[in-house]
């Protein structure tokens, strides 16, 4: 009973939180619907003007919310916004929230039931392109902290709050990285909460842990100096073509783990606790295949679905080719032959040392009379954060108060730009997301849950005083 | 010495056939200069009423020659020629020469030092297109013909001898196997003889004793109906570009013997003489390495590089597609991808069998969650001439009386139009050409050695009378 008089006060914060809420709801809704009428599409030129009207749009709000920093971030491409509100007490821990304001592509003809760049509310839904993904995900930081405020009588947040804002996520952030370097000092943090992931469901809520990192090669092999007759020459020369699959046949041994030596040194095994975690999750493998588009699942002996993706290291095959592709047949040997290869990574493998391993292993497997050529392009670093991380217990406890509900974990399969935060900025990555897998992110009718929005409100409301509460 | 009577009356035939061609050198070359200036290039629509004109051509130049029948066959594409001369002896065996009147395409700036279809004899070189391939080869059956009722005092050939020249053997044939089933009666022979071959060098004259088989297939495998992100679901599906990589490295055994399940069976191991033979010829693996532009020889171990392309069967891969094949990377795992292979038969197998075992194979290799199609082309069947073979022995008789010199024998790794003759036909290959390496098929600056031509008119010159002698 010697925790009644927290959670009284804990109830009464939550109460407060909540009613801070549903008063401003509407205009929060509104506010976001005008935001969603900016396409801002990174991808097309055409849209450069409306990406950096979304810019300027969200630094204005951000003012209006009360940061009292806010600028517009030029870039060799799309502007992002950076602002800030620090917290005012010196042992105030320091976050900065990441997000982007640039969208997919999104054409009323691709199967929309209704314009995507002009919201509508419906059935407790918004629908617009970048309702979820991500200008609702960034969006409700701005009520977040607004109702934080209110419910603890601040005048500024528990923590120092800092946002950065992206505007060239949807194009591959290619100066993301560059960005963050030149303003490292500015967006230096205790913790970064990535706010651009999703839940499990919509009645299973998760707070996600960790992406996998990204080493990617192209590996050329060349054979005879142009294509020769099969006939002629057939059975008595290297044929790239077959060096090449022999190449990719050897990446897996018949567990299909990576063959290449080393690949898995230095990885923390799945704990016991770890694993139970994962079965814990309500998980319909037929579902997932369905979403997979694929008829079997297949991968690394002695892992489940789940495992797999989120915490094994895999070596996929992203293209092959060689020789003659056309209709028909050419009977030859072909000059050259060519594989990309994608290596997904997790916590304890690092993409330049997997460059080494692979490179050198690769040499090992080329015949006599093969030359071949491997180039990788820059790498991205896994991250995971420990479960009994204090931030992401923080995480998990705002989060749990604003669901009334158990909060399970996931992890995600991908690899993003929160791995330049985490690598330049030296901070645990946290991962902040109500979206569900029904939003269709990147695809036609895309629409956040309303209710879910505001639990990310709620959320945060929480969070900054958590993490303000734990210190630094 | 009981051979000497014999020897007197062929010493004193091989006079009179070297002086009748000594004698009708100079028009027999001016004629087939005036050939060569045809561009029957059946590859280019430009030139089908050259090829044309070229048909009619050597149709008016058999019958000049003394041919009673001669004709211009229609074919859906180029036509073809045809000519026969009965020998008027019942007993006398029947042989079918085959050879092609259409070119490869030509032009000056290829590389030509002279111009393509403006034949010109320089240091006892024809040069121009067509000049060995085949132009020549056909064009000394007129002379050689001649030579031989001239040596006998026939006034028809000892042979019954038919000519069957086509029009589109640069083209693929693609009406040839339906021309020969069409005129299977009039074509019926006891022997063929192919005159669309060469030797192995100036100095080595040789018989090509057969000509490799051939299946040829593609393999399409899909996997993902969409190509899919490789950090969402990599390491948990089948890949098809990863199937196709194995499929391809699964197709050899460490000994770089074809591991599809009875792929062997039925062949006749190269016996102990068949290996001898091949020993004898003056090969240079290097300089084979640089025809080949490769770097190193390879293929199924326990074999010399001559017989892993003459008596060996194989398999290639022509040509690899699947997933991203263009700049850069892409994280997907692709939703298909392809093989094209093709496997070179010898003697006892058969390409409607081959094409059986491996659509077994593939179907085993193929992973749960892949579906594959697979699709074979129209196979050519291998032939192979014993060397007791009698009219094989008569080929090597007569190229030794010409050449004066011991003939020795190589095979051909390709596979052509002569297994159709084979097959419609029910007759023996034989191969009797007088081309060599240096000739230049397909490339700029293509020649015949004149001495070699007229060596082959005083050939044929001797095989008639000799064949004529052995009887059916």
């Amino acid at each position: 009973m010697s925790e009644t008089p927290d959670s009284a006060v804990q109830t009464a914060a939550d109460d407060t939180v909540r009613a801070y809420i549903e008063q401003h709801r509407a205009a929060f809704l509104d506010d976001l619907a005008e935001w969603l009428r900016i396409p801002s599409v990174s991808a097309q030129p055409e849209h450069d003007g409306d990406v950096r009207r979304s810019a300027d749009w969200l630094a204005a709000k951000l003012k209006e919310t009360g940061f009292p920093v806010t600028e517009v971030l030029a870039t060799p491409g799309a502007p992002a916004v950076y602002a800030e509100w620090p917290s005012g007490d010196p042992d105030a821990p320091t976050v900065l929230v990441y997000g982007h304001h640039d969208v997919q592509p999104a054409a009323r003809e691709d199967g929309w039931h209704t314009e995507p760049f002009e919201p509508e509310l419906r059935d407790g839904r918004l629908y617009g392109r970048g309702a979820a993904d991500d200008k609702g995900q960034v969006f409700f930081h701005t009520l977040g902290v607004r109702a934080h405020l209110a419910a603890t009588g601040r005048t500024a947040p528990a923590v120092n709050l800092k946002l950065l804002v992206e505007g060239e996520e949807e194009s591959g952030s290619p100066h993301f990285r560059a960005l963050v370097e030149a303003h490292a000092d500015r967006l230096a943090a205790d913790a970064v909460i990535v706010s651009d992931t999703g839940m499990w469901s919509e009645t299973t809520p998760t707070v996600c842990t960790g992406m996998r990192g990204l080493a990617e090669c192209e590996i050329r092999l060349y054979g005879p100096d142009q294509d020769i007759h099969s006939g002629s020459f057939g059975g008595a020369v290297p044929n790239p073509a077959t060096a090449a699959a022999r190449l990719v046949a050897a990446l897996h041994d018949a567990d299909e783990r990576v063959a290449v030596p080393g690949f898995y040194e230095g990885i923390a095994e799945l704990t016991d606790a770890e694993r139970e975690l994962v079965a814990e999750l309500p998980f319909d493998e037929a579902e997932w295949l369905r979403t997979a588009k694929s008829r079997a699942p297949h991968g690394e002996a002695g892992y489940s679905t789940l495992e797999r993706v989120w915490a094994r290291p895999t070596a996929e095959v992203n293209g092959i080719g060689g020789g003659y592709q056309g209709p028909g047949g050419k009977t030859i040997i072909p000059s050259s032959a060519m594989v990309k290869l994608s290596f997904r990574l997790v916590a304890g493998q690092d993409p330049d040392r997997i460059e080494k391993l692979v490179t050198a292993w690769v040499a090992t497997q080329v015949p006599d009379g093969i030359r071949h050529e491997i180039s990788f392009s820059a790498g991205t670093r896994p991250c995971l954060t420990p479960l009994d991380h204090p931030a992401l217990q923080s995480v998990v406890r705002a989060m749990g108060r604003a669901f009334g509900q158990k909060i399970r974990f996931t992890r995600e399969g991908g690899s993003g730009p929160a791995a330049d935060l985490q690598d330049v900025l030296g901070a645990p990555v946290l991962f902040l997301g109500i979206s569900v897998p029904s939003d269709g992110w990147h695809a036609p009718n895309e629409k956040v849950e309303v209710d879910l929005l505001l639990k990310g409100v709620e959320t945060t409301a929480h969070l900054w005083g958590d993490l303000g509460a734990a210190g630094r």
